[in-house]
């Protein structure tokens, strides 16, 4: 039995939706497994995915019974058909968030839509919370992260180019299981860390510099977000003020962390943490993470949301001083009752490594 | 001066549009050459690029007066502004292929937009016509791509696993210039080869494999796309003959890959000669390249397009036995008045490889 299909549809009644429209490839693997291009398209009684020749073998091959979806290969399909699927449904969701505005207006004369209902939220609300098999995806993907940064401590000398070092991950991830990076891999070193979004450069790691590493494997589809700062043969009484100023508030967020809290609560508090300091929060204190390595809730001081049972959420705040450096530490976590379960594991206290 | 927003600004005046939106990153960095991620708008007077802390130390650095841009923080940004950008615009082109439905609806509000006008179209109309700096950059990552194919031959052993080669090939990139791949890596080995859409797998290499490698570097945003089939140990009569069959198709194709013939009489020549040897052909013979890896023009049966001097496509047919094996052969190349000029320069004769 496919519980996803089956409880997605209980909200589709909710919302008085007679079918749905499924584009995004990452919300078809999340209901179908399959990791393919395609529409799944969903009515009362059936669950249709339709893709092309790249994928229809595999398709076929990975899609049984209990499954509850039909594969119909695009190429053999008809007016007839594509009319026929909708032809009793009054309102039929789509995914705005997703679908292009071309895309649209084409869904839209294909299937002969009478009434297209913006929803992408009813499958974002489903996926924000996850179920036991996500939770150990997440949890598996965070160990191999885990793992890589313990080999880097050891790995990354003096001369080395930050570019190297984010190769390095990948071919660790891709060693260990992973399908790959959950997302392009920040190591930013010396200057560069003061650059929250930075790519890595031909730049060489050198004695005195800071090295932020933002990074996570991929599993099964599903993401792993981790950042560590670490120092090469020195830390600075400024640096370390801040690290440690940084660390106490990423841990006193994330006791914040539990079912029915307000992310923007825990937004402001870490904002006025470093505002108290006279440091300036630049960016969101974190995010849902799952088969999205961004993914709803996110956390913002502007609007309210709660977190809720079995979500999992990064918990990542971040000094960056323009031009010198930046300090950011970041943890996966699960939502419980009371304190979260911290998915990645990694030593926080400073590390000082010889390089 | 900004030749490329300057030549754009003529094509809005030609089609009535006072003002346009852009929001795909891949094209702010057409038009602005930054990598980032943001909100460009054109207006009759101005061009003014909108990000955000992640990106905003960046963008003042390299944007210089010559580029003709005006940079602004989105968080000092005002209602006021963002009413006043498209004021004395009646009609306001956007990305139909790129904004989401939701986006659409909120630019449409945010901007007090009276007409928007899907205008996509502009945009790809300019940029499936090469530049110079275009061309030279493209010529790069191919190079690029053709140094690793003759670095693979020699590196590729029975018993590595697909997923091995595909991190080498991207090792190979970072190490050579290059920025990355320019798209998720193809190498399947075997069976493997059978699927066109195929994901390195965990596959040991064997003795008397086929092996289809679909890769390419990316180089300053610019993407290289070349497929290579070859033979481990040794080549059956069989795979000789299709392999044959493909590699003189794909010649003589390219031989009519000129400025001013259609793809879609292109794509019929390989389709019916395929078809003649009682084999299918089962995807589309090529599409453009350029900062995206597929961009217009794209070859189909179905719809006519004129390839035009200075655009950069592929050529790629493949024939795919069900379980057995495929053979794809591709070039990336550069449409001329006369015959194109190749830039994926990689040896196209039966390579068998040790292993």
């Amino acid at each position: 039995m496919n519980t996803r299909i089956r409880k997605f549809k209980e909200s589709m009644k909710n919302e008085n939706l007679d079918g749905f429209i499924i584009k995004n490839p990452i919300n078809i693997r999340y209901f179908t497994g399959l990791n393919l291009e395609g529409t799944f398209l969903i009515n009362k009684t059936e669950n249709i995915l339709l893709t092309d020749g790249r994928y229809i073998e595999e398709a076929h091959q990975l899609i049984t019974i209990s499954d509850e979806i039909i594969v119909h290969d695009i190429a053999q399909y008809q007016e007839y058909d594509y009319i026929n699927i909708f032809a009793e449904c009054d309102k039929v969701g789509f995914e705005d968030n997703y679908i292009t505005y071309s895309n649209y207006t084409k869904l839209i004369r294909t299937f002969r839509i009478k009434e297209a209902v913006e929803a992408n939220l009813l499958i974002d609300k489903m996926r924000e919370i996850k179920d036991d098999n996500e939770i150990k995806n997440i949890e598996i993907a965070c160990n191999i992260t885990d793992e890589c940064f313990l080999y880097l401590q050891d790995f990354i000398k003096i001369g080395m180019t930050e570019k190297q070092i984010a190769f390095e991950i990948y071919k660790f991830f891709i060693e260990h299981k992973a399908e790959g990076i959950a997302f392009d891999t920040i190591v930013a070193s010396g200057k560069n860390s003061s650059k929250p979004h930075a790519i890595p450069t031909d730049k060489k790691i050198e004695f005195g510099d800071i090295i932020l590493i933002d990074f996570g494997a991929k599993y099964k589809g599903y993401c792993a977000d981790m950042t560590r700062t670490i120092f090469v043969g020195k830390v600075t009484d400024i640096q370390k003020n801040i690290y440690k100023l940084v660390l106490d508030t990423q841990n006193r967020a994330l006791n914040k962390m539990k079912s029915n809290a307000d992310t923007k609560e825990i937004s402001e508090y870490v904002k006025n943490e470093f505002s108290f300091n006279n440091f300036e929060f630049i960016h969101a204190l974190g995010h849902g993470v799952g088969l999205d390595i961004h993914e709803k809730p996110f956390f913002s001081t502007r609007f309210n949301n709660k977190l809720r049972l079995n979500m999992v959420v990064t918990d990542e705040p971040g000094i960056y001083i323009p031009n010198e450096f930046g300090i950011r530490i970041e943890d996966t976590v699960l939502i419980n009752n009371m304190e979260p379960r911290v998915l990645t594991k990694s030593n926080k206290n400073i590390t000082i490594i010889k390089g």
